[in-house]
């Protein structure tokens, strides 16, 4: 792996190119954090969007869904897509309405996705799809059998012509528009966590495990 | 406008029927709480999957973004779109791994995206844009001049062709995983605001507006 992911026309911005960055560990630490993929392909029918979750192994990212899905169903020769992981950072009031802005770290990924045959990938996809999402879990579960890895398309796309934007820091007024007295500043956003809800369905709740107590993105 | 958006091959959803509806009022109840949309395109180069602002007028959403941007020319004659917005409740912890889940809110929409050139309509839009993130701000800010506009790309699509998938409660676990020991529930997430960080250049920070104190989605 190289430190920089590849540019090609689909991964170059034309706009805002301040914000743009190629470092691959970059790149991964914002698929780390984030938890929901939006997954762009093309169909017969046209072109579809849908959140997906998600995990990361190395420069391979892992996509997942039943079987009987007719969406992963199209992937199965391998397909063209783009997948997008976004986390928001804030809201970013200028002065002016134009100059308005998001503080957010973006990963726009391309490739091929191609579903995985091999059983052994498929089952470290399972356990970095558990893992993504809550660190701790996957010895704390009953762990999936043959029959539910069958059941599971297992979709891979090497991490590779991907480009990630980032805005960070206070609004961006035109130079006319500093002495305007509106208040300018950032309301910070962030993903949290609340109280765990334990199941209404355990006769006897053991204690909220650790690994899900303050549980946390960052 | 009826109450039930359209049902087409694409916006029917194959797996997890359950989670599915055609409602127009939670469609627009999502897209309302909603801050960044996912918009994939079909370019030249294959599929392409970015996050956008946006908001919505009545059954229109809104897009927007820089006149110079290569992504936007592209929509010069409308272009095929899908736009997806997702909103994360929850993490679902099962006791097998594989019935893990999330609980979330997102809407899938299809549909041609087509340029605003009526100004009126544009002005509207860039209204709605500041609105839809910030109720209050609009009136605080030095409004849009003719420049601006001119250098801004609006698009507008029809949110008729679309569906709507929401999981909510707790895990759903197979028969056999009820009698595991394993901690089973839900962990609430959400988007939350923190203490508004005023821009540092402000020679006389006003008093912090009360739309920017206590920010909240919901």
């Amino acid at each position: 792996m190289t430190a920089e992911l590849s540019k090609t026309q689909r991964s170059t911005m034309s706009r805002h190119p301040e914000r743009a960055t190629y470092e691959r560990d970059i790149a991964f630490s914002i698929l780390d954090e984030g938890l929901v993929a939006h997954v762009g392909l093309t169909t017969p029918d046209g072109v579809v969007v849908l959140p997906m979750t998600y995990a990361r192994i190395a420069d391979k990212l892992y996509l997942h869904g039943a079987v009987a899905s007719r969406w992963l169903a199209s992937f199965d020769e391998g397909s063209d897509v783009s997948v997008c992981v976004t986390l928001l950072d804030g809201l970013v009031l200028a002065r002016s309405a134009f100059s308005h802005s998001m503080n957010y770290r973006s990963v726009v990924a391309f490739g091929t996705a191609t579903t995985v045959r091999d059983d052994e990938e498929k089952q470290k996809a399972f356990k970095a799809f558990l893992e993504h999402m809550l660190p701790g879990r996957w010895d704390d579960s009953r762990q999936p059998n043959r029959k539910e890895v069958a059941a599971t398309t297992v979709l891979s796309l090497r991490i590779d012509e991907a480009s990630v934007k980032v805005r960070s820091g206070p609004p961006k007024d035109t130079a006319g528009d500093y002495a305007l007295t509106h208040w300018a500043g950032v309301i910070p956003l962030s993903l949290t966590s609340g109280e765990p809800l334990p199941d209404p369905a355990m006769a006897a709740p053991p204690a909220v495990p650790a690994y899900a107590k303050d549980y946390s993105r960052t």
